[in-house]
């Protein structure tokens, strides 16, 4: 149940695109139990992909290859595919006849970069496209290969609704692997490396993976065996040691965003947030709005990156401002008050501070960042110092806030400050 | 000059990463006129690994390894590499120093994972760090071997600090490469094709590169000579001829974002701009924010998710929300000026739609986006429908916003809606 994944486009190797199309596929392969060894990527370059192609028949039993199956001129995978396994190269009519209705339905022209997408190897089998960029499989010496879009939407498509049903009924089933993710925010990776040596013993065969995700650290365990309840229960122990051992530094066991798991308190308790941003410009909101239903908790927020808007929309005192700045615990306070009461919402969440390149100073460096929080009870802030370049100090000044949040309503202590 | 990329680790192979790494790495080199031909990823596999090192050394003069140099259990790269290339493992005492400072500083005790970091194949030159994790080169052969650390920062940093400078140094001067980028937006692939088959027999030896990057598409142009003037010249009057086809659906020559091009113009024009957004949540004003200096043109915005805060704070008549609901034309003109005048910018600039998955009507579907720019002169609005799922939406609908701000600002008109 061996498999590799090939991935053809200039594009990659010069580093024009990351290959994300590989991470999805492997992905995929690898939750429905199938194990990737290997990902290849190689330039519009027939020898290099013919190349690919001949060393993944050697140790694999289904290959998936990615890109080089649209209209445009450096496309070839077709023709590559072709002579790396030696087959002729043939018009397709249904093929033909899909492109022919796509242009039709859009209104454009027949042309011959179009015309060359209906050209497969002998012997493909057509897979049903989304759009006029299709994909084939074809079986050689037993090996399966399956030749996608590089268009990832496509190529996602075409990847769940074909190839992984396809590959799972072919080989009987696998031995069961399962997997558990585990994400921490605010412990850096020596700490980490302290729980794991305390574990040291009592994991048994369970394999751990470390990633850091800036600012997250996030950590796989992985089980193989002959059965599923006893894989499971062997796993769950194993991650609730080691929630255990970190506490509240755990933000999701799962693959869940902070906040999604922001958004399913915030749901549970029936609480509503407002948010007024700073330095995050905006981030906060466009986080919380990628969850899916967020609006029955989200009310909104206000974006006050200029001193004015500060004062008008959100009510900080001007004296605040000019005595303490903009960039200070009470000016967090009064953003945090001024956003709930604005927006009548439970939770007001301010962020104010300094992203940088420039706007430091040796009080305040680049990296200063103050968050407030307003509830019922009290309004809270406190001072953090994040690292990295503008996107970063955003990024991460955007996850202490959603942890604040977080932490608010689980009961838990808010992260140190400096 | 062809040289490789190998990542390891288990995150890549599995899916749990996307490769950033070799992105990064290979789009290093090729800007610095060395050719990337392939990028292999393996698991935390002794053997996988072993076989792309020693497959590497047939067609490549240099090698960048990354991944597995970490302190964590996963890591083994230096063992492996030692193993691969036939070397004893030595333990190297500057290392060792480097990393008890490290250690020390951080206030962490002495571990043995942290110890088994100062291992290293014999003959391996160590490369300074920044942090913990360092990398090392060692020639084989008259093949460059580099191993970095898997943590991007990291890598990064001794990627351009280290091994762009040496391996330039190394080789003789290449024939000079030179690419230009261009970006569009609003034109979708077939009649992208079809400008290319225009240009038909005018472009001369320059190598095109088609990436749809959604909602964009980007269009590379490369071109080798022996002679700077001449490539330059040539490659200048290839992004002419397809600019001049193309006109103001190219938004960028070069690799500026939309919303830096934004803010250039504003800043040109010496104009400032504020958002209201709704179905994008905040991630206009994110964008926006992401270019350094931004405060001078962006005063802020409202992230107005409810009804309740677009009457209240946008100031959009009660009576318009009932009439023509949220998701409406006049609505997102009455919130482009509720914004331009709540922070007394220039421009106001709003978005208001349906993201989905839910929300959407048989008259107002999941993707139906109003777009509405109000300035001194007017207030305009646009209905739009996008496709994808909710992030694609969110992001397609900014784009299209920022679009408007930049053909506004160069007096082009806007994309026709539906």
């Amino acid at each position: 149940m061996q498999g590799e994944i090939i991935t053809i486009g200039n594009e990659l190797t010069s580093g024009r695109t990351a290959d994300l199309n590989s991470w999805y596929a492997a992905g995929r392969l690898t939750a429905s139990g199938l194990s990737v060894i290997r990902i290849t990527s190689v330039g519009d370059d027939a020898k290099m992909a013919a190349d690919a192609l001949k060393r993944a028949s050697a140790s694999s039993r289904f290959v998936i290859v990615t890109g080089g199956l649209g209209s445009t001129e450096d496309d070839m995978t077709c023709r590559i595919a072709a002579e790396a396994l030696d087959r002729r190269l043939c018009l397709d009519h249904q093929m033909l006849r899909k492109i022919k209705e796509y242009v039709k339905a859009k209104g454009i022209p027949m042309s011959p970069p179009l015309e060359k997408m209906a050209f497969m190897p002998e012997g493909a089998k057509m897979i049903h496209p989304k759009g006029a960029a299709c994909g084939f499989s074809l079986v050689e010496k037993d090996i399966h290969f399956y030749f996608l879009p590089g268009v990832p939407d496509e190529m996602r498509y075409i990847m769940d609704a074909f190839v992984v049903p396809e590959l799972l009924s072919l080989y009987e089933r696998p031995p069961v692997t399962r997997q558990r993710l585990l994400k921490l925010y605010g412990l850096d990776e020596p700490r980490i490396a302290d729980i794991f040596a305390a574990l040291k013993g009592r994991t048994g065969d369970v394999v751990f993976g470390f990633y850091p995700k800036y600012p997250e650290n996030h950590i796989t365990m992985s089980l193989r065996g002959p059965d599923e309840t006893a894989v499971t229960a062997a796993l769950d122990k194993v991650a609730r040691d080691i929630i255990s051992l970190v506490g509240p530094y755990a933000f999701a066991a799962g693959d869940q965003e902070m906040e999604e798991v922001v958004g399913r308190l915030l749901g549970e308790k029936k609480k509503t947030l407002s948010v007024a941003e700073s330095c995050t410009g905006g981030l906060i909101g466009h986080r919380l709005t990628n969850v899916a239903g967020s609006s029955i908790y989200f009310q909104g927020g206000v974006v006050s990156y200029s001193n004015q808007s500060k004062a008008d929309i959100l009510h900080v005192n001007p004296k605040t401002l000019e005595t303490h700045g903009a960039v200070s615990a009470r000016t967090a306070e009064e953003m945090a008050r001024g956003i709930r009461d604005q927006m009548k919402s439970d939770l007001g969440l301010a962020v104010t501070g300094i992203a940088g390149p420039d706007g430091g100073s040796e009080e305040k460096p680049v990296g200063t960042v103050y968050i407030g929080l307003c509830s019922a009870g009290e309004t809270v802030s406190r001072r953090y110092r994040f690292w990295g370049r503008r996107k970063q100090v955003k990024l991460n000044a955007s996850t202490m806030a959603l942890d604040w949040v977080r932490r608010h309503l689980n009961g838990d202590p808010f992260l140190p400050g400096v």
